[in-house]
């Protein structure tokens, strides 16, 4: 997608913003979890691992995009002395999104194979799970990538539609294959794994629509401002949050698991009966 | 706010240093609380990750805030060699206050959190006062956002009473509510709860009354280096000091539950007796 030429004062410092936000939460939900992973019995931690591995990933990209973009544009017209009336492009390298698609390509899959490890399934059954989400979540980053970098709506749209075939699959995968596979999950652990797809579709729907904005003519700066947002915000939720429910559901588990680690972790103090 | 167009070299000097005051104790507190974190009980652990995760998520912020005012500023006139004697604001991306309300919407969230996590309260109580405490701080830093960046009166005005309503609710709820789901903790960790809060109000108090400044008419260079010590001081406080009294309420609660834990973590060594 073409870079926008001029922005207001204020679409700059929105964006700058928010893009500085997804960075801080970044890091900070990867020291989290692997400052936490001790607190979930051993066969979770892998699942917490990878989690904060998808939000280191994310944070390294956030500073890449965060750094493109105050590179990207420098502040012109008088205003008032220190607060740039306008921010223009420079001409040169311009902001580069491909760090997202990037990002995405690696975290997706990463954030799928937490999902069904924080399980602890049968490993037939794990593995035929992630057969079938791994290589399905690739292929739809991989077609939605020529669409995102066309101007032209033709291509943009077809892209789009051979990309939506394997997240439907997905979503099929997720709300109908696991919930079968996760029957015997423990009670509030099957009500978290329904709040983990949910929060899984409900982030991911962001993505789709942010492509389709330029289909509607929504190409301006606003749009531009809009999508930068709406991206990052849904990949706080997508990651950090993502993220801090697969530790949850380790918790549960682990407490489930064990009468042991139950009292050492979770037994209100005794001083408070 | 606007920015302040000319510092003295005194002015820029204790704005500088109070920055890089903050950067160091938030970047200090947060490996000390992650290096610390092994002397307390395991169910306290999570309340002093979550207070490091605070402090880091500061020291990041401070870095960004002590990089955008050294480049917004520079020395001119003649002075002593090496001394200048006085600082201009550069025409150009000015000084980012943003940084500071990104750093709070993600903070004030976790402060709360840590502070009702340490007393591991039963479940059900915990997760009702988070329930209260977490959105209003959110609906508080959001609301008085609009008012910070305005340079106008009236919506500073209207935009601080809307902010002001979930602050008094978190007082409530910190003051009278968990009062009452508090009464059965240790008598030491009761006297130091109490300190959490004071401490609490006493810096929390400090936003509004910055916030307040450019309604009595102060808004100039004196008036931006108090706002701008008072801010770093009070985060200080707010988050260091806040973090490191989780962590002796922790400390303190640990050896109650456990004489273990009394005997081998707090007990005199056996020549000083």
């Amino acid at each position: 997608m073409p870079n926008v030429e001029m922005l207001t004062n204020g679409q700059f410092q929105a964006v700058y913003n928010v893009l500085s936000l997804a960075l801080a939460a970044m890091g900070a939900t990867t020291v989290f979890l692997l400052a936490a992973m001790g607190r979930v019995l051993p066969r979770y931690r892998i699942a917490v691992v990878v989690s904060a591995m998808v939000c280191l990933i994310a944070a390294y990209h956030y500073f890449r995009i965060f750094n493109s973009f105050s590179e990207a544009y420098e502040a012109v017209g008088a205003g008032t002395v220190g607060i740039a009336s306008e921010y223009q492009l420079v001409v040169g390298e311009g902001f580069n999104e491909g760090y997202r698609y990037v990002d995405w390509l690696l975290t997706v899959p990463l954030l799928l194979f937490e999902t069904i490890a924080v399980l602890a399934l049968p490993a037939a059954v794990r593995s035929s799970l992630l057969w079938k989400l791994i290589p399905a979540s690739a292929l739809m980053i991989i077609l939605g990538y020529p669409g995102e970098v066309t101007a032209e709506i033709a291509p943009k749209a077809i892209w789009g539609a051979l990309s939506t075939i394997p997240f439907i699959y997905i979503l099929y995968v997720l709300f109908v294959e696991l919930s079968k596979a996760a029957k015997t999950q423990p009670n509030q652990v099957g009500k978290d794994l329904a709040g983990l797809r949910w929060l899984l579709l409900a982030t991911w729907g962001v993505y789709p629509i942010s492509y389709m904005f330029p289909m509607f003519g929504l190409d301006g700066a606003d749009a531009f401002v809009w999508r930068q947002v709406g991206y990052s915000l849904a990949d706080v939720l997508a990651k950090c949050l993502f993220g801090l429910l697969i530790y949850k559901i380790a918790r549960e588990k682990s407490a489930v698991d064990s009468a042991e680690f139950a009292e050492s972790e979770m037994k209100a103090a005794p001083s408070s009966a």
